[in-house]
């Protein structure tokens, strides 16, 4: 055995570090509020919103949580850990701070595998009719992984989807002595992967699919975000994938948290419970 | 292996999103109000639960939990996600609320797999003594399905029944190394959701069941609430249905609330302790 | 595969249902009272405890929990769900109930199976050298088993055993992908509740056992209550347990608490300190 | 299969009924105190455990605890359960009381299997040289019996060690479909408690060691307290422990808790944070 | 088998005592301080990180934690237990420490497996071209050996490495029924750890990573904390690690906490939010 260390990890290109914050309303204490204190606290949280960076420097968004796993999410996708630690900072010297209860958090930062960007090649190619054998298919391939590229930026760095429903978990995969992902062959996690890949392009009009990694970073290895306009989508698209052999036997799967996309300037809407 | 997707997943439909939320009363701190905010607080809260929306919007109900799991389950039908958000934001207005903590909460949407109409349109046919391969079996059989169909809208958009318990447990299929739903056959699934239709047939004239999908919405995959006016029938039908090969070797089952049905103007002898 | 249904779980006859509940004192709150107030306080619990229902209806008794688990448990036995949410409401009107956090629940049923009473006449038979096979082993079982019969009211509706210590835990069967009651054939479930029996028996005369049913209606299937007078031989009985197979292979546990009986006019002693 | 009890369960001795139990400090609240209403607590308390009682009765030890899972640890040797809840209520109305925060107990009696005696006089004999089939094997072996026999009070009701370190962990053998001490033969847990019993000889001038079990009294099987005046020694006892096939197969390990031991007139240094 | 006691596990030496302990500051209450109290509660919570031991001594090192797990990560790097139980029973004793809720500690001792030099010395010479079989090579290992041994005190005593980033997690070698590091032979578990050691290195550069033994002291075997100034590190290391062979099938990993480097004089800014 050589001493020569050989990578066996897909090479992972990463963009935004992205922290989900969820917390829960302490509503008694909020309402006990007079009302112009209240609006202060409103003011200074949606100043603090919109104060938010630029698209180059990332972009944050609120949700209203559906059940008692909370009452707001806040995503923030920034360019380092340091700015996501000074929004934190930031976010605690709020006065609305004071009625916000901690209900979860998730630290990743987006990454793409190199191989999911030929994958994505050649889906366009076979969308096209152009199937590998085909004459002029590694052209073909050429051409369309240099636009991937291209677009890479876009992937890796991008907005948060403006939709109106969020769906959010962490997952894992499998380490088991029966079944482990880390020890399949590496054509065998392709191939699985392709799996995965098909599926979301199948609800590519539908869904927008964001997967993050957290190794070394919080308790799973991934967290998916998956942004749509019909919540249905996000039952579908997941019921579908739990029959994939990558998802069925490998994956291993965190608490799901919903919400609903708040403007803004509907903050105060939401925190005086007239949301619509 | 062809690059289309090719769905595997049971084809289903939704009816009304469902959350269930489960609270504490803070009985000390409700106990040192004076009768007449008690009053008040009780008065706004049998008002809120009486806006409940209509048959097609939906329904509410409310429950008194046994053992410490809670003191309150409500249970709301409702057309969409954003209408459930806004029924947990109103409630969270209530002077009420004050005294409420949160104990658990759940949120899916009513679901049918057009397998289970196909299922029941062959047990009717059954019970009727017309058993598969008789004369016109097909004829019988398509004729059945059109009024399953018929009753569809009542099976995904039912009323709250209005029986004295409810049982309420999640579940999730395994998903193992050795044994996995997820890489069955798919008339493996199908031959095994038979037993588990079979027991649910021999008790629907005591229990309702209603089954909802959670998948991408909560935490486990499905939520399996019963209503019977004998409490002892839910352990019947369960302990029955352990020994069922579905359950026995495929379910995993989450924390089980079973309540009592007050109605709405029951709710004030509740909180006083006096519910007969 | 007929599409009769015909029941595999063993069939069972149902008793009191059973509320057992499990409180730590708020002591520092608690010992802030004037002696006035907390004479009060405990007057009105011990009266809650004295109005207790007579045996027809069930029986109430109060515990002191050993170890930071709790400091009481209070074991109701009742004839319906709603006695004892009855039960549970007028608690929580006590003035007591304000220096009392919630600690542990659990709710079944007292039940036996129709094959546990055809196994004690067994047992009787050959305790007296009547063995299978033996002359006119038939009728002298007829005759125990209708013995058996005539006390199955005693057994399904018990008198609380009036012992200095009890022992509660809650089990489930286990189901795993490898080792699963739910799928052992009935002769082999049944041959191992034998081994259960057999050591029971052997202990019967330190200790009663009471089992109730939880199925649908607790998170564990089961609830054992051991009482006996010294506290070892539930060390001794349950380490012989370990060892029995349907123990050993099938059995998976819950936690442990242990408390000593503290009569009604003890509650005094044991609220300030000084139970003897 | 015959219907006579034949025990399975290795034959055991109890002594001391142990309890431990580890207190947070709530450190703001206690440090509000004025000077005077301190000393008095600590005196108090302090006298608390000054009435310990003899040795004849058993004892009680403090520790600091080290780590965030609490800050003193309590353990009292008494002769029955009632005897440890008497502590438990005596220590709830101590004015020091208000400023703990229950953090962990684990109630037990110390043990010792009569297999473990054997084993303990074989390994004196081989320590001097004489190993079984030499001459007058047995009679060395009957004689050395008799001194452990005498010495079984000493082990079963002994004083609680006296060195600088405690380490404590709760375990329980495993009972896993695969593996499953319970299901093994006899003569095999007798060959591998042989192991854990070598490695704990090797250091046994360096440690004590204490079995309790716990089996029908806590969430756990058995206790082990491990003193020595080295806390590195816990390391490496138990990382060679791990190693061997008792504790890598079958061996489930609780929360581990370490501490220094602090004499009864330390209270105060240690509540004013200047322990030495 | 003999009696006699052959050590099994690898041996150890051992360095520093570590503790680790996250804190969630309570920021609302932090922030109605008036700002000369809250001055003052600082500066006496620089001075006592100040008076830090010397490098003799150990040191220490104040982290801001990304995410919900906590606000303040302290880790103290201690001659003895007795010296870390001062750290943490001073602390507790700061006015600052009003504003602190634990959130997470961990106690290990620094350790290093006498395996692990020679495979150092190995790799050093494999670095310089000098392969096992090559002339002299028993001579040039001779050689390194001993100056990696001249090194050890810097390994077991290192001061905290100055970088700009901490990622930290517990770890626990699968001792299961299937998978069990602890039965392996021990010329597998060197092969093993022979892989762990090449990727470590590869990233040398890059990532400095101390590891501690934790067996007997806390709740996993060991802490694992990598030191880097780049965060994306730490990802790419730990996903390289997942698929070698010792951490797919024989590592669990506990809770991930990643934290900016705070200077003594930046706690202030750190506390009022303004961190840069």
């Amino acid at each position: 055995m050589s001493a020569t260390f050989e990578p066996e990890a897909p090479q992972t290109l990463e963009g935004w570090f992205v922290l989900k914050e969820v917390y829960s309303v302490d509503w008694p204490k909020w309402r006990a509020l007079d009302p112009e204190t209240r609006d202060k606290a409103i003011a200074s949280a949606e100043q603090w919103l919109d104060v938010a960076p630029s698209d180059r420097q990332g972009g944050s968004a609120v949700y209203s949580v559906l059940t008692q796993k909370g009452d707001l999410m806040f995503v923030h996708y920034r360019s380092s850990p340091d700015e996501l630690n000074r929004v934190e900072l930031s976010l605690r010297q709020l006065p609305l701070f004071e009625f916000l209860v901690p209900a979860g958090s998730f630290l990743s930062v987006i990454e793409l595998e190199l191989d999911e960007l030929a994958a994505i090649a050649r889906r366009k190619l076979t969308d096209q009719g152009i199937i590998p054998g085909a004459e002029q298919y590694d052209e073909f391939f050429e051409t369309e992984m240099a636009k991937q590229k291209q677009r890479l930026k876009d992937r890796l760095f991008p907005k948060i989807p403006n939709t109106r429903y969020i769906c959010f978990y962490p997952m894992t995969r499998r380490r088991g002595g029966r079944v482990n992902w880390y020890t399949l062959a590496e054509n065998e996690r392709r191939e699985l992967m392709r799996g995965v890949g098909r599926i979301g392009h199948a609800y590519h009009e539908q869904v927008t699919q964001i997967v993050s990694g957290a190794i070394g970073l919080d308790d799973w290895e991934w967290g998916v975000s998956l942004y749509a306009d019909d919540m249905l989508v996000f039952k579908k698209l997941l019921y579908e994938m739990r029959f994939d052999t990558a998802s069925a036997l490998y994956a291993e799967f965190g608490p799901v948290h919903v919400g609903i996309r708040v403007n803004m300037d509907q903050l105060g809407d939401l925190l005086t419970g007239y949301l619509t």
